[in-house]
């Protein structure tokens, strides 16, 4: 490591320690070093990057945008950029989706969401406790962190974290969606199961962070009838798995049902420049003016580029891009899995994972790959998962690239010959 | 206000409520609406904009790094603009301060570098409960909300905020520095005052949104010397006075005191865009690897205006332009608050500000001087404070003109001959 | 209700509108009302009057003390009533069974004791949150209630209650043993669950209060592995049930498993007087002196007949006489649930319950008996279960007496017909 | 200490370290020791002697109770014995000061009366956080405990304790009763204060465990006056200084005040046996059936014990003699203090403290003492205070007799010469 990061910069930053090198210059799903070392990025910002890196039609806005001297920073003022914006917004995803969802800007983060999404929830119905999930990973403010399971993560937290419910995800230790509904269906209907009547349900579609689990339709459906049939709001946290990454724009389309609270980030500027918002019921929306603020919650270069990145949702073509690298994708993780002992397979979309029984396995294939010219990171309580988390448009030539460098780190790091040899 | 705003935004917008204009485009301290109107600007994004809209130099470099495609979004991996940010810093900041304090990049908003300001000093010291201060405002995610006095804010938690201890600022209701300091001693030192031994003492040199109360220097040296007797970190939220709002680069150096740890952020990138940092002392450095983490802590384009900024403090005539404007803006302040019968006049350095009797005077005089083109914004619990926040180095006609709309707006306004005339 | 009682107490009184008359003496298993009318009594003061009212063995040691001016009061100092319950206690309990566990006399009363187990574990391991179970009751002060269960009680604490993790009880929702066992043991085991490392597992062997809800042997026995391996401390909530309720002093006995904490309270003066231990291995008696105090932790009335009472432990002859009599209940429950169709029954020695679809039926039952001269109370949630919870030693002829009652009320209140002709 | 203790008893037990005797009988203010050693008593089972050891008036109604086999444990049932108990207290105590408060029996400890009122206010105003002030001291279960000031007794708690702002009390460092109301006032009503709207005000008129601070009538009328504006429940801990303690029956009657919630436990049966109820304002007691319960409210002894000591409050003698006593232990303790170079004197009739410079001092003078035969205690957060505390009726030769000990023992530990000569 360079040694001014080592010198100066605190002990808690991370990424820089799997991914040692300095970096300079990007685009598309390359990366480029000071040194001019190019990498393939199978990452994406972790998943704040969808459309790639400084993608042109983007860029060509965010440019003209600032050469003008638009607006940068404007807390919750109207300006001309976030108007588009929400025009935008309603155009390309509200109306095709009948969606009558109230937008809130909170702090460009995605707990700082998390955070307005569980006020909003507590606020509307007077209730204090969240139903939250095991393995759930939603931030790391002390709102967003209560509800987060990562225990490495919570001992940080220096308090006890609080008003939170957790019950057992869809597959959690194995059991089936209908078990876990019905734990959570008792739960709630139970005068005496300790569990008080929640504020909302927060739940992510597809816990990403949490080790790649998808939940089914099946579940998603059953906690969306039990919320609505108890009047609880249900919550998703579609930050890092919305914005197109499972294919459709949101990820819970797929099972049909409509989220009264949904919380968006990381993609949502499309150009990896920090934005968030809060899609809020109108009937949830009891907000009153600034009860919930913050500096930079008018960040227009990112409403520039966010309503630049939804043309890519008014037409067919870029959803079908999707589609195509999933199926790709699938299938080469299928047969690296099958290949390399692996003990689980999960995913969805563009998120893609494999387990294997030694949990710094995952680990080993990451650095191998990093030496090889990829970048793909670990998931999971253990780092015990390789994830896929790429681009959406990422060429084929650098997803098919990628996906050769990484079938041949499994190869070395999980066959015992070559492992040796590479010792 | 524009359909699209009051449609589809969420209820809780505010600012918007009280500057109702579709801005466009703003340079240094001007702003212009859609419609080609002009304002002078007396609040720069409420502390973020220290150095006014778009500054050319600043401006140049950010789009010489986006044109080059300069990585934008890089989590908390090294890169060529966090490295030059980190040596900037070191330069312009730590090295002529004699600083030793490691930079913790925290998620891009002021309530982030407060939550991980808080968790280092619990995490350090085992402990849970916060000092914090009457008037105090920290932010709106719960850990900050908690340290937060503002009870509008507060009762938006839906939640009880704890493990703090409140305790009365500098002048609260009119007491002394000294009889502040020694509540606050008999407080630590009583075992059975009820106030646990704390994890951290928070303070701001100026409470800004708080009313604009500054502490005195005997205040902030009593505070500081108590929490090292009592080897309690001090923070110091430097988020809204730090980066020349009050003269110097930090609003502590006056006292000749030293924080264990100290927040930025608002005018930390120069630019308005999104930024924090949390310094810490080595040995409170306590983290591991990820413990805190977010998306958004590499926010490049950020790094390359901050390095930009940071350009400003390596000669003397920033500051001496601040001193300038300070002196310019007390004694026209003065003045205006003489003629008008205010009840208190406070500030320091670049944020001053007048209170009258009638709580709702301030908020008339915001309006009356937005219609007559300028923008200036209240403060305190009741919105009873006019207060000033211009850039640090606003030209100086805009500065005189701004001050001349406010001082009609105060005399329209409290001129009780005048208000009838203009009903 | 006689006017002053509905005139002068508050509206949370609660037996006295179930059994609305006017008691004044009693005598094993015989209560008196004011008017010369008397009662069976299936209840026991809920489990505090193990040995029947005013056992004469122990009314002669209480009168005989109070008669020579034995200290009454005496905070925590050593007095001879005490000594004698100590070496007592040590030769008829803790010996026999081979317990070195430490005694601490907390302030007289159930949920005291469980507040000082909870603090005794989260002092002796640092941690701070509690597994307890789904149906538990444990007590109505904040730390008691926040492990109990019941939502009717909770809401009355007016504030969020925390440090708990809830985790489903043998046989919840209809699950097995092994079930819960896997669920406890991921929960602990998964560092992503959101479980905190617990301070200790708080449970009762058979929930009283609950349901009258027995666990199995294979779960207590597993659960007090689980807690072994993960060196978590194992609370036993012995209050209702032990004493000999359900057979052995206390109700873990039959698993062979031995508690690292146990609370005992209700029965264990044996007279109805307030006491309450703690018993605590001494490897977790980290106390200093004081840290936990309270003015009636030396209520030497109780000592002396708690003394007494252990009389009955020194030989086999009064637990035979449970064996005997938990199987007449066990035979007579079980015809009167098959002849009434109720939908469940369930018990452990002396603790025993039927259960019918309609929750209001028990409600009727108990109302129906206490007409005929038999006080039985109903429990769970919704009152749903008619509970037996007869002194240890009643009298075969009011045993059986007051089966019979039950037996015609039970008929009287499920057979159509006579319902009708009762109405 | 006898082994039995030193080996089965907890660490945790406290006053039988300081006054290490086996205790056997009492009588009056003498108890006698099983070696036949008698001691005068001013510590009064910390004040739950307020009519001396085993009242022969009181002895005698509970030994006719028990040899009648009136009922001993009737949960919330109505019993002779308490409809007695209700009437006298309504005709002793509620009617003669015009109070129409309900009386709740809550389990028969301070804590648990404690843990009632504050669920009582929280209930009745829908608001969770209470003011408490430094050095009030209220119970150890965590309710309770939150209030309590004490840093000893909060460090075992083992989670933070919430939910309670912390005020100065009347005279906490030195400051006057205007100077603590003013500030009160000014937390309540600044929306900035960081103060949650309180659900109630709780206090002591002599804080006792705090170490014997009494308030003046100025402070307490004016917390009084705050509470009503506000339309905050004020919450009076009478359970230390009511019952006769400080002169009338309740402490607060010389105020002139009515509070809206009472803590009375202690010498409320005035046996020594344990009791306790809270008075509530009609308009305040919105409590459910059973929603605050218990397994020991039906204390029956304790209202047979408690209605015979109300028969003191009928007349004006008991009163007479109290304030004799008061008188008398005033002016020794003046003397003793004048004499002994003390830096404070304080208390209020009964509850009587000199303390020393040397936080030591006065725990040497108890040791003295009771090697004299005086027990007496010291009180506040390092012991650092003598305390008088004696029966209400403390005979006049014990009265003094124990003054001489006292006196000596003073003379003997504070001067120089003399403690040289005893080491």
């Amino acid at each position: 490591m360079t040694p001014i990061f080592r010198r100066l910069e605190s002990e808690v930053r991370s990424y820089c320690r799997s991914f040692p090198a300095v970096f300079d210059s990007a685009h598309g799903s390359r990366i480029r070093t000071r040194d001019g070392k190019e990498y393939i990025d199978f990452f994406a910002g972790a998943g704040a990057l969808n459309y790639g890196h400084n993608h042109p039609h983007l860029k060509s806005a965010l440019l003209e945008w600032i050469e003008r001297d638009g607006i940068t920073h404007s807390l919750d003022l109207m300006t001309v950029a976030k108007e588009k914006f929400l025009q935008a917004f309603q155009e390309a995803v509200l109306f095709p989706r009948t969606l009558d969802h109230r937008v809130m800007f909170t702090g460009p983060t995605g707990t700082n969401a998390v955070e307005a999404a569980l006020k909003t929830a507590r606020k509307a119905t007077g209730r204090s406790s969240i139903v939250a999930f095991t393995n759930g990973f939603h931030g790391m403010t002390l709102g967003a962190l209560a509800v987060t399971g990562n225990r490495y993560n919570r001992n940080a937290a220096g308090v006890p974290l609080t008003n939170v419910s957790r019950v057992p995800y869809d597959g959690y230790n194995g059991a089936g969606p209908r078990q876990s509904l019905e734990l959570l269906e008792v739960l709630l209907e139970d005068n005496s199961s300790g569990m008080p009547r929640p504020a909302g349900i927060l739940l992510e579609t597809v816990q990403a962070e949490g080790g790649v689990n998808p939940c089914s339709i099946e579940w998603l459906q059953g906690v969306a009838a039990l919320a609505e049939h108890h009047s609880i709001p249900l919550i998703v946290d579609d930050i890092q798995v919305g914005c197109g990454r499972t294919g459709p724009f949101f990820s819970f389309e797929e099972a049909g049902i409509v989220p009264d609270i949904v919380c968006l980030s990381k993609s949502l500027s499309g150009y990896g420049l920090p934005f968030a918002v809060v899609l809020i019921r109108p009937e949830l929306d009891q907000w009153q003016p600034g009860e919930h603020n913050g500096t930079f919650r008018g960040h227009n270069p990112a409403f520039v580029t966010a309503t630049a990145a939804l043309d890519f949702w008014r037409t067919n073509e870029f959803r079908g891009g999707i589609d195509e690298r999933s199926q790709i994708v699938t299938e080469r993780f299928d047969r690296i899995a099958d290949a390399s002992g692996a003990v689980d397979r999960r995913g969805r979309g563009m998120i893609q994972a494999i387990e294997w029984a030694d949990p710094e396995t995952a680990g080993r294939v990451s650095e191998a790959a990093f030496e090889r010219g990829l970048i793909v990171e670990t998931a999971g309580a253990k780092g015990q998962v390789i994830k896929f988390l790429g681009a959406l448009n990422i060429p084929l030539d650098d997803l098919n690239g990628g996906l050769d460098i990484l079938e041949e780190s499994v190869e070395m790091v999980t066959t015992p010959r070559l492992r040796t040899a590479s010792a």
